[in-house]
């Protein structure tokens, strides 16, 4: 059976912008909307394809470039592929998107720094600001403003369930 | 949507043993028999996962957990999945069914390394027995007899065609 292709919903954003509870609720969601869903997460990809990685520049490029890869396979498969990955480079966003093309919809997760800190919702800001880790994005780490994302979200002005009906819409 | 998980037909065995020829004659089957099915072959792996791994033991053993990890993701999302790869060592094999259990079919295509070498379709033994390669599966590199495989296929006796009939009966 040759199926319709799926999409790649890939949320970009800063630790503790939403990624992971915005997908967390998209998933199930496209699930009942009839659509066959799966989501891949960066922690996931790093420790089942990436342990070889760093969090350095060519590191995170590198794994970007493999869950692009991954995606590609799924959604040619018919599967709606949900990517929850910081993404910190504009060079990443644009592999991604000479790779997957239109079935790309890349959405970027805008929430200010401060109020992603507040959430902190691993911890990391803390151990980042007390010096006990290196390469957060946002602190000693950059995070490129995405120059062409699909869909920008506030996930500090939007409830999940409006950022849920954002995307729906735009697929 | 939730679907059934799809099946990994996991084909093992010498460069030359068939793994490229059956998989291309397994998988537009798969398909003609209503199933969504994709392939998965240790060169495209490579190219687009696995740039980093070399082709020692521990590279080719990261390189089958990699694989391993694509089938799993895929078959839970329903998807046939068949991966070529000569897995070399018993210890990938067993860890691949650690990861995806009932859902795989391993296969050992059995071909008489005096019979792959004759084939020779990459042109990789001629070049191995002339010193120009290293790490060549059956010559400078082990290949371990597989312990358990769901089926064994003598590739240099049966047709392509009895070897995927054989597979869709054991499915």
């Amino acid at each position: 059976m040759m199926v319709a292709p799926g999409r790649v919903i890939w949320l970009e954003g800063l630790p503790g912008a939403g990624k992971t509870t915005l997908a967390d609720a998209l998933v199930p969601r496209l699930r009942r909307s009839g659509r066959v869903a799966d989501r891949l997460d960066g922690d996931e990809i790093r420790r089942n394809l990436s342990s070889d990685l760093g969090y350095d520049r060519e590191g995170r490029l590198a794994q970007a470039r493999r869950v692009a890869f991954l995606a590609e396979v799924l959604s040619r498969n018919g599967v709606f592929v949900v990517v929850a990955l910081i993404t910190p480079y504009q060079a990443s966003r644009e592999e991604a998107r000479a790779r997957l093309g239109d079935r790309l919809l890349e959405v970027h997760l805008a929430c200010p720094l401060e109020v992603c800190e507040a959430r902190d919702p691993k911890g990391m800001y803390h151990r980042a600001r007390a010096g006990e880790m290196r390469h957060l994005t946002g602190i000693d780490d950059p995070f490129e403003a995405p120059e062409h994302p699909d869909l920008t979200l506030r996930t500090d002005l939007l409830s999940v369930e409006e950022c849920v009906g954002r995307i729906e819409r735009a697929l």
